[in-house]
């Protein structure tokens, strides 16, 4: 897996991971091939993501109704390992790559019952303001958060 | 057919839709037993709605993002008569069954190129105050409009 | 809620439910009038359902790649009483309320973290032939399956 | 857009799409930030995608029940550039990046009503053997018919 440019020493990467959160994949996230669709891997990633930020605590009012500032996704992408089928339990974990002043870059895995890798993944995350959609930095509070949950690989 | 409750005579019901909105299936709506997932017909039915209200010229601001007023479902049901598959054209018809002070109880069914009757459903709209909501009456002109497309049966 | 045809007594029927499973609210699972799509009630109905038969150890090989019976549905149907949000701990109840030859009347239940019951639903599931589409009558031992998780409401 | 690794130069790259599929945004694809969910793009890029395949005449018999070859995403990847919104005319450019034995490199634009560009997008496609997964040379009529597709930027 040396050819995926976000990744460099695939086995360290692999191991840097400190958060993970479970799902079982749906039936109607199949398509007609018989797996989970490729577009799902990207649910998979927000739903990971967002369980992510709450976890670590991340006190950015994003999801209240009268939030100024909402996270928007700057870039995504996803290389595909495995197959994924119905009824599997998979983890998809998570962890901070960079930090920037408005946004972050968040690294992505996910993988099965038995541990095999079968999705990685990036992108960048970016806080706007939800009235203007301008780039707005994080907070002192919040850029404190994220570098205490900011590990080095090495 | 004789047992779907919302359905009369299925023949004369069949040929009193007068509005219908053209869809594809998508690959990402099939799921591994090879066809359209069963929450799909849903989100057809939902495409058409909208195409629907907008077709007859509705005027109420549902969608503008200071619009005081939603449109929110207050029941669906879809019965399943024939399997759909992807890359199948097919037809999702739209009609007004009956109208209320603040809702309006629209009736569908989904054809497919041949034109057999695939699924048909039906479900209640109401109209909300986005804020608080609650039902709320709809205005004269919309009334109007509403009892403008409705057709009877016989 | 006594105008839902498919319930009586309601406070009865609500308590006469004796499986349920948990689901958190995903954001994608959101629209933007900011509560859950009204097309995910399905979603959650499914996953609910396979579950269940999972749980009562239904052991007819829906899901297994060379199954030759697939369970579809052949109605289903939606009431909606209360806004779902984001990151909302739900539970989606089920359980049978008529066993046929060849199908099972399900009925569903949607609450939220304090009880309140946001959505009810029912539908009923035919095993059909994966190949021909034919109702195939249930195995002696699914049926007794069925039967021994079919509880009375009185 | 310097920025993206696999466009250059923005304008030759941007010009140099000869196939566009267009979609009307859905509200069901919208979440509650109020524009289209990030995880949406991908719908895009795969209906884009295959209708580009159909377009150009590929043979392959993926999609026929019985086909034994079928398409796997081995990568893919999206840069959000503007917010896309309910019932929005979009387009979805695809064109051919490179040909490889197994697979194809493809690219995807997506503009807005006025010509903007909302998402830009790649991915490696690999055609598969659906029983065993293991990749699997382009026929020889596949390969024309795809270099015939291949448009050199300048």
């Amino acid at each position: 897996m040396a050819n995926i440019l976000y990744i460099g020493d695939f086995s360290k990467w692999k191991n840097s991971f400190k958060y993970s959160y479970p799902i079982t994949v749906r039936f109607s996230e199949t398509d007609a091939f018989g797996h989970v669709n490729n577009t799902i891997a990207f649910v998979y990633f927000e739903e990971g993501r967002i369980n992510y930020f709450k976890d670590i605590g991340l006190s950015e009012e994003w999801f209240s109704k009268k939030g100024k500032l909402i996270p928007v996704t700057a870039d995504l992408q996803c290389d595909y390992k495995k197959q994924v089928y119905f009824d599997e339990n998979i983890e998809v974990s998570v962890k901070i790559n960079m930090i920037g002043k408005t946004s972050v870059d968040l690294h992505y895995m996910i993988t099965n019952s038995v541990g095999e890798v079968c999705m990685t993944g990036r992108g960048k995350m970016v806080q706007v303001s939800r009235a203007t959609g301008v780039a707005t930095p994080w907070s002192e509070s919040s850029r404190k958060l994220l570098e205490a949950n900011h590990f080095s690989i090495d």
